[in-house]
């Protein structure tokens, strides 16, 4: 591990990771010897490395496995299946709340108490804002400045490669990569936009949803079931003149989650109050994590959920490629779309536009 | 409309489509006989005797979409197509609750007072259960037998053939049909297992919750996200010493529906105390529907969410299609259930062994 490394290498895993994304492997070097050096990877190395703790390396790895170049990919596979067996050994932590939250400040603040306690902390944020506008939240430099610095830490935003799917995929893999690198906790952030919390409940061990006081109004916002995902509900900004209503806040939220089915079975989902700022709670949150993992691991459904998560995970990535490579002809993009205007308009019934669709398949049989 | 039938003729109508769906096409006719049968309909006819009010030919043309004979689909097809331009002028009412809460009491309540109204009522069941026991919820007598002597109702139940995605896409067009029959208002109930309330919620304009007193120890068995499906709630039985408790139930319902996601947008969902017992606020149900309705049409979100719900169907059929033809080889299966085992050994990355069960595919590419 770099421990000595300090705040300017640290800044740079920030910007490297974002860099590196928008058009895959890029360390400066010009375009057109970036195919060749890639193909000159040492997978073996490579992995040794991510496993000693090399940060760079690890970055590298990350970029590798985000690239959509069909050779990266096959060396990505190459490298996550020797990471494979060295997999598995953190907790795995999903974090979302409403807009205004404060995700990157509580990020930041617990990441930063949890590197003081001696953990390995890496940080993924899922970002699907980066597909529309080919930046990054997580870009703007002065986003967790102290948590950067920590020679523990590890930052790295994943901005979408097009579809959520593909966002979904990557983030998994990069958070084995992670794990395989030595870090304890990976806390994965996500904006809450589309499907994408319930594909990050899908991938993390314990989930917890960053709200505001003043629920009511604030609830209003909410996406639906979101709470129902919820481990835990985290009263942010609970300092200053804002503590009273935090615990008022907090009980109403308890209140609810009592009327909601828990997200983990056996697992009776909280909340409680915490200020970022005046660094007050984050001890309280990660010894609540650490109760979820007790009750969880006696109950065996920590490890159940992890199995059961792999299996959906393949599932959906059969779904996903079935759909893609169905739609994937332009023909039937085009077909499907006169269909469904003359079901909307009333000339076909559902079943005639599918087995329209279907029909060469259907007289084969 | 056959409005001089009496109770005989209604009964018949429930035991004959439960007994038609087991068998298929089945009217005392002898096995050897039937498909003959079914081979010589008229469906100019079928579909005029349909929108002329005969419960009987109603029946019979249920029975033809629910059969799994292809002849039998075909003609189905061109059934609905024919009747296709007459559906669409009824309120569709999706009805979920706990258990006990007691659905069939409220439908034949609600539905006799609707009758009574002077509406056509059609009662539609979906009942996942008939897949595993053969039986179907609905083919106790003693359900409904007030409601099956109106002239003006007509029961139905819809039991699974097979997969869930069957009963869905059977609903739905049984729903047209009894649309093009004249049937004003159709209720559509769920037992609530597995996904069945998504779908129900995905064909009908209003869904409606039962629950009984108590929400608090209640709620824990309740479905997760099940509340914010539904645009109100009825707490149930809400007679005798339960009166005040329901009150209290309601006014708790209330506070906890201001804290999620409305389930249709503009429409505050609400909470109301129902006794089918003592027949006591059901008109209340209705005006609530009529207010959703002035409400949602103001809006332009009631033809909205039809549109919506159409497209939705034919894409999750055109995924579903999908799915079954690539499961449908049986060494597909038993490939997927070895990369299965693979990965969750730690053998094979999820991506690889994707990779593994579409390489002839990319080969090709």
């Amino acid at each position: 591990m770099d421990k000595n490394k300090g705040m300017q290498e640290s800044a740079l895993f920030v910007m490297g990771g974002v860099e590196a994304s928008h058009d895959g492997m890029q360390y400066g070097v010009p375009k057109k010897f970036r195919k060749k050096k890639a193909d000159n990877l040492n997978i073996q190395k490579l992995a040794q490395d991510v496993r000693a703790g090399s940060r760079v390396q690890l970055s590298k790895a990350i970029t590798l496995i985000e690239s959509s170049n069909s050779t990266h990919k096959a060396q990505a596979q190459e490298l996550l299946q020797e990471l494979l067996p060295h997999t598995g050994n953190s907790v795995r932590i999903g974090i979302t709340g409403v807009p205004g939250a404060g995700k990157s400040s509580f990020i930041e603040a617990f990441g930063t108490m949890l590197c003081e306690m001696g953990k390995k902390v890496a940080v993924l944020a899922i970002d699907p804002s980066s597909s529309l506008s080919g930046g990054s939240i997580l870009g703007d430099k002065t986003r967790m400045e102290e948590l950067v610095k920590k020679p523990n830490a590890f930052v790295r935003p994943s901005p979408s490669a097009g579809t959520l799917g593909g966002v979904h995929k990557k983030t998994r893999e990069t958070m084995l990569v992670c794990e395989a690198a030595g870090y304890d906790v990976i806390l994965i952030e996500t904006v809450g936009v589309g499907q994408s919390e319930t594909y990050v409940r899908g991938m993390v061990d314990f989930f917890l949803l960053l709200v505001l006081t003043g629920a009511g109004d604030e609830l209003q916002g909410m996406k639906k079931g979101i709470m129902e995902l919820a481990d835990a509900i985290v009263v942010h900004k609970a300092d200053g003149d804002n503590v009273r209503l935090a615990k008022k806040t907090v009980s109403e939220y308890k209140q609810i989650l009592h009327f909601l089915q828990p997200a983990t079975p056996g697992w009776m989902s909280t909340a409680m109050p915490v200020s970022s700022w005046e660094k007050k709670g984050l001890d309280k949150v990660w010894d609540t994590i650490g109760e979820f993992r007790q009750t969880v691991e006696a109950n065996n459904y920590w490890s159940i959920r992890r199995q059961n998560q792999t299996r959906d995970w393949f599932q959906s990535m059969i779904t996903d490629h079935l759909i893609d490579a169905f739609y994937g002809d332009p023909n039937r993009k085009e077909q499907v779309q006169l269909l469904e205007r003359q079901i909307l308009n009333g000339q076909l019934t559902v079943t005639q536009g599918v087995d329209r669709l279907f029909s060469d398949e259907q007289s084969q049989k």
